[in-house]
């Protein structure tokens, strides 16, 4: 037996701001368009559905944004997470690496989504929205808006989707527990949701659907906002306190990475951890490979085109550049819900346009048994999306066991798996299965992208 | 909005000791008897199920015992565990009173009973055992002794009361991630079991079959020993972590309880929080209301008769004396498992007779509202268990409230609620009723004690 050892930053060293990679760029992104213009989006279009507070913070470059105190007084519950050093699996395999990890389950909704819940609730508050309306799949960013609605006294409705709130009803419990409504989707609150319940009856939904009835709603009350809970500028700059804390974490080890790795979805962890790394980089400092880990079944970014393209399914948000199996594209029903997306953050798409971000892709069964292999020594049973990210530091340890190699590797566990042992019995029972997508969907969905000059 | 205060302590200062209150008790223990001879039972009798660590921490009465080096490794996973100043609480509730809470949330399998398990595991381990036995209710112990073994490579087999492997198929998968064997209980495994399935084939089972049929198997196997999760002198000495770092992180806070309060079931998370400032009190420091909270459909403490019985239903172990309802009682169905057990630690009896701990019971349906109530503002959902420590914390502060006193409040969330949602969901739907208990059976139970002299 070895020590686990672990880094725990003081509350005074609770970053003060964020870190903005829009900064670093070494070309900029490409714009926002509305898709009836192909013109980019202006601050008032995006003002039906967000707050000004989160808008400027969408497009501004400043390469700092100061964190406001109301969001770090709630975050200090929680944080600066815990970073630590995985001695007791270095052991287990044999490997020279070191391997650190940061870990974001501590939050209170058991997840990074608490992160920018928080940073989003307090920017509608101070800007007096009574309710804002999102979308969930897995369930750990809604859960993670209602708590910071309960903190701020916010209203909170969720769009849940329809297959993860009949089987996750304890995710849904959660939310209703923090005082949220949450809805299934489709559903008939909206015409969106009517609109897809008409021609599919049936349907189980799609993050792609929620995210339309969600900014539907928002878009036609005027006291209603919406939330996005990943994929957009600020909510990957709200998650950059992740990285910044695991710098002065390291620092306090004594160790900078050679390796950042996490599971994306829609990017914001991967992100939030890399991206500080990323901009130390770009800004002359130590090179590091930043490795976004995605799971076979849903490969934007390893199987996608890097295109402009809708962020939902009713095709009711502007145009993003980014990585996309298409907006029609429905991922088959693998645990990782987190991971259930069309597209990827556009930062995220960018800088692996850029060749700055390596991405990979693994199946779901070699994650899950990734995920009890780091259970059974470290002692945290880790989300099916995080186990992504375990995969991915396993292989990448395995390899400096073939070469010798002490490689620094440093990966996001970005939440625990409580509330999804539905999928470690099936798992351990022999119940699943690897799923793969159907190449001619992919093809079919990406012909459908629209036209942009 | 106001601020929520962390106090974490330094890694340096978790406790390099523990503190046993059998040194500092006004009257001694009453000895714990062998019920064939009535003779107090002694070490060998005793090592039949139990390690020797263990055994002699059982009858010991230095008041400081050092804890392992290798404990004090796993336990920094996750240990000092954070106390909270519940501001938002206390703000909701209008109360001058400072309301404070040690969480012991925090853990690999979220609840206190880890620190016990790693402190048994090792024990074991360094005596050369292969296996150990233990019974489980709502499964905290069972999943933080799974993880123990998983740990330092001991297997583990768990009997878990057969309601709760059926209605907590999430606990019994965390077990078995963990590695752990898992079996329902009554089952064929034992002739404790056997015995039982002959009478009531039907039987859901209760802490103590689970407990005769976990300690048999230990019995018999050389290679086996068997670990409680509570009720024992050296399972409260384990705990009194929790109160050692609150001591010093109320220090912090400059401040010191008037009241301390924690649920009982086997009584050692109160325990365990209340005894080093109980035992500072018994030195001549400050004095403290230590109150024990217990579920009114079990209340062993409040309705108990402080008599010698048997820790289990097949009547496998000493006697111990002790508050209890009689080993023959079976508790109703409420959803706080851990707190269905018909004794109570014989250190926590023996204070209470003595009139140094106070003792009261709520019903479930108040402890599900309070426990909304904290999460709602504190962003925590307890344990079912813990509801009633926060059920009596609400209570002492509303008290606050009307006398006007600003009193210092500190109570042991010991658990979090992740893996107890559907009872949540139960209450949310108003399909939780106010569960009581038989009169008669207790009655009827107790008429069943051993006769001692």
């Amino acid at each position: 037996m070895t020590e686990t050892v672990k880094y725990l930053l003081d509350e005074a060293h609770l970053p003060r701001f964020w870190y903005n990679i829009n900064a670093d760029l070494p070309e900029p992104l490409a714009p926002v368009l509305n898709p009836a213009t192909k013109q980019p989006v202006t601050a008032e279009e995006l003002e039906v559905i967000f707050p000004r507070g989160v808008i400027e913070q969408e497009i501004s470059t400043e390469r700092e944004i100061e964190v406001p105190e109301p969001v770090r007084e709630v975050w200090r519950q929680w944080r600066p997470s815990p970073l630590y050093r995985a001695r007791r699996l270095e052991q287990a395999l044999q490997t020279p690496a070191k391997i650190f990890y940061k870990y974001e389950g501590v939050s209170p909704t058991g997840s990074h989504k608490a992160n920018s819940a928080v940073a989003q609730a307090f920017y509608n508050k101070i800007e007096g929205v009574r309710r804002i309306t999102t979308e969930t799949g897995a369930g750990q960013w809604g859960s993670s808006l209602a708590f910071a609605g309960a903190v701020f006294g916010i209203e909170i409705l969720v769009y849940m989707v329809k297959v993860s709130y009949q089987q996750k009803p304890y995710r849904r419990a959660l939310m209703e527990s923090f005082g949220a409504h949450c809805i299934a989707s489709p559903s008939n609150t909206t015409a969106s949701g009517r609109a897809i319940l008409a021609e599919h009856p049936d349907s189980t939904g799609s993050l792609g659907i929620a995210i339309s009835e969600a900014v539907e709603l928002a878009a036609q009350n005027p006291d209603t906002k919406y939330a996005l809970g990943s994929v957009l500028n600020h909510v990957l700059l709200h998650q950059t306190v992740i990285g910044l804390e695991a710098m002065k974490q390291l620092e306090m080890a004594n160790a900078y990475p050679d390796l950042v790795i996490g599971c994306t979805g829609g990017g914001s962890n991967f992100a939030g951890l890399a991206f500080p790394f990323l901009g130390t980089q770009l800004r002359g400092g130590p090179k590091v490979r930043c490795i976004a880990v995605e799971p076979s079944a849903c490969p934007s970014l390893t199987r996608g085109r890097f295109a402009y393209d809708f962020g939902d399914t009713a095709h009711l948000t502007p145009l993003c550049k980014m990585y996309t199996l298409g907006s029609g594209f429905v991922p088959p029903g693998f645990h990782a819900g987190g991971l259930r997306y069309h597209g990827m953050a556009p930062q995220v798409s960018h800088l692996t346009a850029l060749g700055l971000i390596e991405a990979r892709a693994y199946n779901q069964l070699e994650c899950f048994a990734a995920g009890l292999q780091f259970a059974r020594v470290e002692g945290i049973i880790p989300a099916p999306e995080a186990t992504h990210a375990v995969r991915a530091a396993i292989h990448e340890a395995e390899r400096c066991r073939e070469t010798g190699e002490a490689k620094t590797i440093l990966f996001n566990l970005s939440g625990h798996g409580h509330f999804d042992m539905q999928a470690y019995m099936d798992y351990l029972a022999g119940k699943l299965n690897d799923l793969d997508y159907a190449e001619e969907e992919v093809a079919m969905a990406l012909a459908g992208l629209p036209a942009v000059a």
